[in-house]
């Protein structure tokens, strides 16, 4: 039974429906709408709503619960319709009355943003210690073949010399910069939306600032309709990031397809890594590496999605905006597993330094003869026009 | 262990993110793999690869694991990579030597298609199915509020006469054209793949008209690498018309949640379609119809993901197609589901004829009003100017 | 002045915003918006509302238009608003009275959908014409290389012995396909819109057969709502058909670019066909391919645009829908423009025989090898076993 | 001619599919590519490829391109490809062998992203400008209606007592996260491209610092590869900004366009910014807001086009990324027009505090009803039930 019922009874396909997998989607969020309630039920006995024995009754219930939950064993069942429920549902049959409690001065809308957020800054420095060691990876490698030339392409093209160190390089510094916008992803989102109800205010008063600090939040998010109307942007804001990171992971994988085909054979991927095929007997395939290159463009939908969910809706909450949930936690999903992998790829890539050798020539020294022409004085357009005629 | 496998073991990490849930995806498959194998196998026998013997034995294995998979009982394990090693696996343990002859003469990559393209067909017919109900409800609400009239908008803005029944009409039609449009790409994608190999044809001469025949495909699709590069493609047909679905199943949602505001009172929603707040006692919500409005976005971002997966990739099998199984098969799923609950909230919406009757303001009129003017031999653009004084 | 102004004037900026470029786009639009008001000035005749006198100086009028329009001089200004206003006024202004009662028993909601659902078919069947072509240019190539033996790849390695024919006819089979498609889309779109007013029908009785029979539609669009509920909708129809045909320019263009690297060498392009680098004397770049490839994603956008902008909006006309006007009209710009040059490229395109057979190398052949045991008896399974040991 | 062509001569037609309307987008980078052209020839000089004489003319030269394109009149052709080549054509023209040598140890590659990280971050500017302007209207709407009182909704449901004050806040708090957002995303792309060549350095040691510093970038974008692979990604940064702009102008427009149906009466539109209807007399619509509305979808479709030219492609410089510049250009151009009508918009709304006042009606006021209780002792769940059974 969910809070809400007592005078009616939800259809139960439409409660199947509605709730969908919210309720296993809810499992991550156990602990953090434990930790939302801790900090919420001290700010209650703070401004008088409950007596200390009854805070320190609540604050009990709720860290059995996190215990339970970490043993796995705190299940959500759809008719609990999500986390929220199933929680003050165990409070409420423990303690009675005092649980019966628990709910003043808050709405399910700003207790599902807080264990969010709680959760989205969790994950996100998860994601940001598994980009370090990917750049550890991409270290190795820079380091180990700094020296080790190969083509340059433009327009999938020979271009100029450039080298394994280079390419690792580039790689690395572009992991940085994603590492600044997911930190800045972090710092906009860090603000406490509890204690704005149901996106209007509450008409009791309550301590705002005590619950943002109890719960590491940097500042507070002030107004409650923002609040609200924040929900599927911050998401997109989260995604938008994981994109980016998606996206170097997927010319990663570009690259390594391609300079592992044995008609340039700059890489080799050895066996343990590659796939084989049911017909053909010859068949190592780098699956792994294709399946990175796709998994961008699901970060990318998640974000799309998202971002089209929530567009001409009026302000304040809109249940469309619980369909955000699912695309952020299987980007945070997705992104976790495929930087684990791509890690474990680069690790066991080998550079072929004879192939990437015997690729290097002499087109690709073109522009340096033309340079070494205007070393002795001529113009570089006309250097560039002589050296050209060879072409 | 996978059917390539024996020289060297794959890397757990790298199977288990390469297989990803796809073993369970499958499971919805196995049926329309073992009916085509079954198809493949009395071809074989024909062209002489297989003795009648052989065939019947393989045939009676494929029925015992359409069987099995009917009670749920033949699970697909991670470590079996999909349905198609799986069913083999199956074969070669009970028959053995005769077992290992049924992938003679096809790929994995042919075999996926074949299974796949059986699956969307009879979906689609699912689907179709799912619409008639619809446009029988539809219907229902049509007739019964024909002369009921309620304002029509544009711009969001009273606008002239409507009624119910043209409300509802408005849907049927719609809906008749989405039947012509999923009706299409049922007789598009009715091609067999099978026979086609990997990519690039066989060796050995095989029977495709034979085969075709026996899974009830229209034609065949002759050229084996437009057989690959039709993957995704297909699968974006199909997107594309579930999304049309989708959106008419949008809009009707945003008419009944707006039209059933206490502000218009149209429509009225019965409280067992209707969900409660946490806080708020007075509230009933229809999130039934906002989550099928923001359903509509999932099923598009569907289609975009496939789009773009298979986008600036070469001709031929590349692993990046695999990914869009999970979005094709998400789509008819949220396709079929979501009918169903709107014909059950059709089945118990309520038209409320005594405010639509009071919403019939004057400024609907100021049309007709020009046009009886018109009537009186005054050219329209002037009527209009006199009538418009009026605002 | 718009038709609607007189008793206030519409602020300039906004005025400027609301219109931004659609007069310009209008400009493709006039003949098809005089056509469809000549037959809706032949109804109006019928009717009894216009006499034969009438009708005939609107209709001399319309043509009068048509022809300044093919010389390019009938110019639609920013604050005409639209073509339906600029000739509105021009007929107003030529025939006084008589052109004041033009807008009877219409409005520009009907109007505008008429002269769009004209403009689509013709640039169908014009994209049609230009697939044909194509599939013609494909022909050649496929018959002058049908025997010139080259690797098929999967997973980007190669895999079976395919043929430059093999790989035309692909995409020949794969036009066809498109073709049907784009055909469906034109029979689904070819409905009349005209009469049904600003989408809540009208009070005069008007006779939507006729027009429609001498506009050419196969059929009436019969719900007013609907009418305006499919725009949108039908504008995703053609773009999603638009962006498959684009789909395989795609595809083509990535194959060519990577088998006309000097590492493949199977396909050359000529210089007068590709561009230069500012600095690289050496390189010879295949731009043109690279900016058809880039092209289909705006195609796809285009489509993803419209079905969003559609999204979440209640049933009748919104303005919103505007902004669809352009995703299609530069949709079938692109398509157009991008099949021409395709059909140039490969017009040009040279296969290099030599390299193709040196790239025939033993792996390829690996799967025949394994057919070779199958013939002699050994199990598919057991010869492929064998025969990979070799790899 | 273009600066590579001499030996051959490029396919017309290839030649205005390529360039398309880049000359004419460029003409917005003429002043950009100037100010980095005068960098790089200070650097010249510096490192002995020019003597003071010509760096000077050089300068001189630029500067002049400055000033008759202040004037309008530096027009870009077609012919000439871009404005890279223009102005260095317009050089060398005016100054012969001096102005042969301004290309030297660049190339067009990190000339383009120079010109266009200038370009972006003076956009960027502009954006946060209009921002603030924003920003104030909506403090005067939020002072002057602090306390009007109007209901605030949640599930499109009259839910919780909410005021004009509390809406407009909404908006500013959310406007002020997207400033910050826009400002990361400047600080973000303020890196040096100047100096990395075609994306593989170059063999001429130049000086990277001291062009970074003539230009005003805060850091030099060291890795060459990285600098052509952040081409697209760091533009998909700027459009996601932009989007969350743009999300806030839709909502505020959903929003406004509901409040102000006769329905509601919260807000009101002046007649001067409503535009009329072709057929209804009596029509006033807020076509502005619709559009408005629509435009988020354009924006969200810019960055979603960019984010899928880029996948799937190998590192270095692809052709692909020269119609990102479309998307950005424009994505700036709408967000800035857009922002500046909701000013206008703004400013002229009216606020009808009667209606409002109407509108609160009791069940708004049902929680803190029930709060009441809890004041009393009653336990949070049990006041709930007990309000509750009054709906």
């Amino acid at each position: 039974m969910k809070l809400w019922e007592e005078k009616y009874q939800l259809n139960e396909q439409i409660e199947s429906f509605t709730v969908d997998n919210d309720h296993l989607l809810d499992q991550k969020l156990v602990k953090y709408d434990c930790l939302g309630s801790i900090a919420h039920v001290k700010m209650l006995n703070k401004i008088g709503v409950l007596t200390k024995a009854e805070c320190g009754k609540l604050i009990m219930a709720l860290y059995e619960i996190i215990t339970i939950d970490g043993n796995g064993a705190f299940i959500i069942k759809q008719e609990d319709e999500d986390c929220h429920t199933a929680i003050e549902k165990y409070v409420v049959k423990k303690l009675g009355k005092t649980g019966k409690k628990i709910h003043t001065a808050r709405s399910r809308n700003d207790q599902v943003l807080t264990a969010l957020r709680l959760y989205y800054k969790d994950e996100i420095k998860t994601v940001l210690k598994l980009m370090d060691n990917l750049v550890e990876s991409l270290l190795v490698i820079k380091e180990k073949y700094i020296n080790v030339e190969m083509p340059g392409y433009t327009h999938m093209r020979k271009a100029m010399p450039s080298s394994v160190g280079l390419w690792a390089g580039a790689f690395i510094e572009s992991m940085k910069d994603n590492e600044i916008l997911l930190s800045n992803v972090y710092k906009l989102i860090d603000q406490s939306p509890l204690g704005t109800g149901t996106g209007y205010g509450l008409s009791i008063q309550t301590d705002r600032k005590l619950t943002a600090e109890l719960l590491g939040f940097k500042k507070i998010q002030r107004n409650p309709i923002y609040v609200q109307n924040s929900r599927g942007k911050f998401e997109s804001d989260i995604l938008h990031g994981l994109s980016q990171i998606m996206f170097d992971l997927n010319k990663m994988s570009s690259d390594i397809i391609m300079f592992s085909m044995t008609e340039f054979g700059y890489f080799e991927l050895p066996d343990e890594i590659c796939t084989g095929s049911s017909i053909m007997p010859q068949k190592k395939n780098p699956d792994v590496l294709e399946i990175i290159r796709a998994k961008y463009h699901q970060v990318v939908s998640f974000e799309f999605e998202v971002k089209n969910i929530i567009g001409n809706l009026i302000s304040g909450y809109n249940r469309d905006l619980q369909l955000t949930k699912k695309s952020v936690f299987r980007g945070f999903e997705i992104t976790k597993e495929t930087i684990s992998i791509m890690i474990l790829v680069l690790d066991k890539l080998k550079v072929n330094e004879s192939n990437c050798k015997k690729a290097m020539t002499k087109e690709l020294y073109a522009t340096e003869k033309a340079y070494e022409l205007v070393k002795k004085g001529v113009p570089f357009r006309e250097a560039y026009k002589t050296v050209s005629k060879e072409y």
